[in-house]
């Protein structure tokens, strides 16, 4: 008994050391920020200005988990990184913006290939241990002399310091940077969780073209990570929508090397699964957040609470028409609390409900109640949707199912970005 | 022998003798071109400036058939106009813009059965033989002192002349009338179809906030007018897209009041229904084009073509998809030839089918082949693309199914109409 206290304190003091002599070198809210993961951005050339390729690395093995776009037409890098995927153990991750090495045919896809063998070969490691993603234009061939040449000067400047540029690297239409990070304890040791997004354009429920990478120096089974990864996403980047296109690379992907040395989370049923598997959630859910807000054009982050559903598919069915219907989204850009094209949003989703039990609020503004319109106060209809955070509340009083759900308002902003977004 | 031949030609000569006589009364391409149609537009007050309340009155029983909007968030004047169409004949329809009578509740409910009742007792016929719409903005019940006063004025006022009149009436941000018409012979005897729409926002296939009225002088059975307007319907309204919305109050009604006196067309495999179902098809894709024409904010008709799809459901799904995509809606105003977004749209569609088959072509201008992209003159599609009417070609060399749909580009007008619609 004694024993086992001396033990405890004795990891206790272990432990504080150890997380004291980490903190230094922790790079707080950066991919680099889990030990032994070093990065590099360069720039070689394929976007108009600023570094366009990136190279996440794990010093030691680490396991992967990914999740990639459901859309049939799927990039080379998506095929490549799915191929590699069934490898047990990853080192890197390759990720190039100004060019989405998508419906390049066969010779795009012998490209991302060599891409990820030259990452493989100057890192030492099988090709098999690199996952890659690329975005950007559709339809276009990489220039793979400039791809090359960038991954030579990635891998030489590896290091934790420039894990703070990838976020910064794979932006294409973005407006700023996208990061998050988390820090929890698994046992008796901390374990540090961090992820970069890019959004923008293309972003829709199913992952559109949306990349973000995710580290961990958890110790955790490939299958365990797996399933934390898809629970994550299913909260959070399934959640959002800019404008209802998927793309053709959507790519999530997470390394986790376990240099945390917590006790290996093998069983989703344990303890330490569910506080990493929060975690994680968290950190997917500050990335989805931050991309639904910085969507093409945007101005204002919709939130989206729909409360007592019948069932979660029809919660989820109606979340997505409100999230994605151009009618809903630029009343919102026209501060206009023009609750009845909500409410006729969710009656096209396909969702069966009862729309005569249905109170919709826009903040703590009640418009509508039981179907019907209220007489509300359109003064302070426009002073809540003048702020740039709005929430939609749709009760629909007919079940237990609630979900969130996150999009943007439409603004010409879209329309201007879009219209000419090759040239 | 020779009676029939006798028969026959004086069956032509009164058969020319009657067409000549109806045609200095005919009012062409005017709602009440079919013969004993009459019809009145008045303005009750409803819109800020214009007519905003139609009657169409058929002076014969006539048969009616009738498509509403999927959305399960239904008008009151939906539900209304749905009991009536089980009665056997009708005789009017009722319709008003500058107010929905949607998410009205029980009041807005009586409200649209008082407007059909005192339109029935105006013109001598019973409440189930009118048929009613409303288009406008959701959750305002209708100012029925106005309405009441429209109802008046526009029972006063049936006559042939002010069919012409009945598409301006109907019009919200719609920016012109939308009017179709077609002659036909069945038998020897000349029947008339003729159409009117309003469109513009809320467009999408299952019949968006749309509302389109048809008058024929045929002689049909209220079933077969039933088969022919669902196939027409499919054909055409269910084939364009402004937005992905639809709304609560989609609406196409047709009457067919029997005055050509052409041999009753009961069965639908006559010839007689093929020839009828053909001109109805033709007068709904008019109306369905111009509508997709005239959408919020368009500057350009994007036809789309699917061909060689590989059933007729997944031409359909990919059709949809196309049509709806913002990126491509917004690529086609930025006249950019970014056939990248339609096949990622086709690969977002749900439908099964193999991306590295497909050939594109911007007009006349092949811009993908087997799924990757060529290099091509972009002068020239620039070119192509800055044209008001622009055709995707979507081959997908993967079966026989090909299909029409029809969209508009969406641009910075889109925002703007509907940013601040209600104010």
């Amino acid at each position: 008994m004694l024993a086992r206290r001396l033990d405890s304190e004795l990891e206790e003091l272990v432990d504080k050391k150890e997380s004291m002599a980490m903190r230094p070198t922790l790079i707080e809210n950066s991919i680099t920020a889990p030990r032994e993961f070093v990065a590099s951005a360069v720039r070689c050339g394929l976007k108009k200005t600023g570094e366009d390729l990136a190279i996440i690395y794990s010093q030691r093995p680490a396991v992967a988990a990914a999740v990639f776009t459901t859309n049939i037409v799927q990039a080379a890098p998506i095929l490549v990184s799915r191929a590699h995927l069934k490898n047990a153990r990853h080192r890197a991750i390759l990720v190039n913006s100004g060019g989405a090495n998508a419906c390049t045919g066969e010779p795009g896809y012998a490209d991302a290939k060599r891409s990820a063998e030259l990452v493989a070969s100057r890192l030492g490691c099988d090709p098999e241990e690199i996952l890659i993603a690329s975005t950007g234009v559709i339809g276009v061939r990489l220039d793979m002399t400039k791809i090359e040449a960038g991954i030579r000067e990635a891998t030489n400047n590896l290091n934790r310091d420039n894990g703070s540029r990838v976020a910064e690297a794979i932006m294409t239409t973005d407006t700023r940077p996208k990061r998050s990070f988390r820090r929890l304890r698994l046992g008796r040791r901390e374990v540090v969780i961090a992820g970069v997004a890019k959004g923008a354009g293309m972003i829709h429920p199913n992952m559109a073209t949306l990349l973000s990478f995710i580290t961990t120096d958890a110790a955790i089974s490939k299958r365990a990570l797996k399933t934390a990864l898809k629970r994550a996403v299913e909260k959070s980047f399934n959640r959002i929508s800019v404008d209802g296109d998927t793309s053709t690379n959507d790519t999530l992907a997470i390394m986790a090397n376990g240099a945390a040395e917590n006790p290996l989370i093998s069983s989703t049923a344990s303890k330490d699964f569910g506080i990493f598997e929060r975690s994680l959630t968290e950190v997917a859910t500050e990335l989805a957040i931050e991309v639904a807000r910085d969507g093409e054009g945007a101005r204002k982050l919709v939130t989206i609470e729909i409360r007592r559903a019948p069932s979660l598919k029809a919660a989820e069915l109606i979340a997505k028409a409100i999230a994605t219907s151009p009618l809903v989204k630029t009343a919102v850009a026209g501060e206009d609390a023009n609750w009845g094209r909500i409410l006729a949003a969710a009656g096209r989703s396909g969702a069966r409900f009862d729309p005569s039990k249905v109170d919709i609020c826009i903040g703590d503004l009640k418009v509508a109640q039981r179907g019907t319109g209220l007489r509300f106060d359109e003064g302070r209809a426009r002073k809540i949707l003048s702020s740039n955070e709005i929430t939609i509340l749709f009760d629909m009083r007919q079940g237990n199912n609630s979900l969130t759900g996150w999009t943007c308002d439409m603004t010409e902003g879209y329309i201007r970005i879009n219209a000419d977004y090759r040239s």
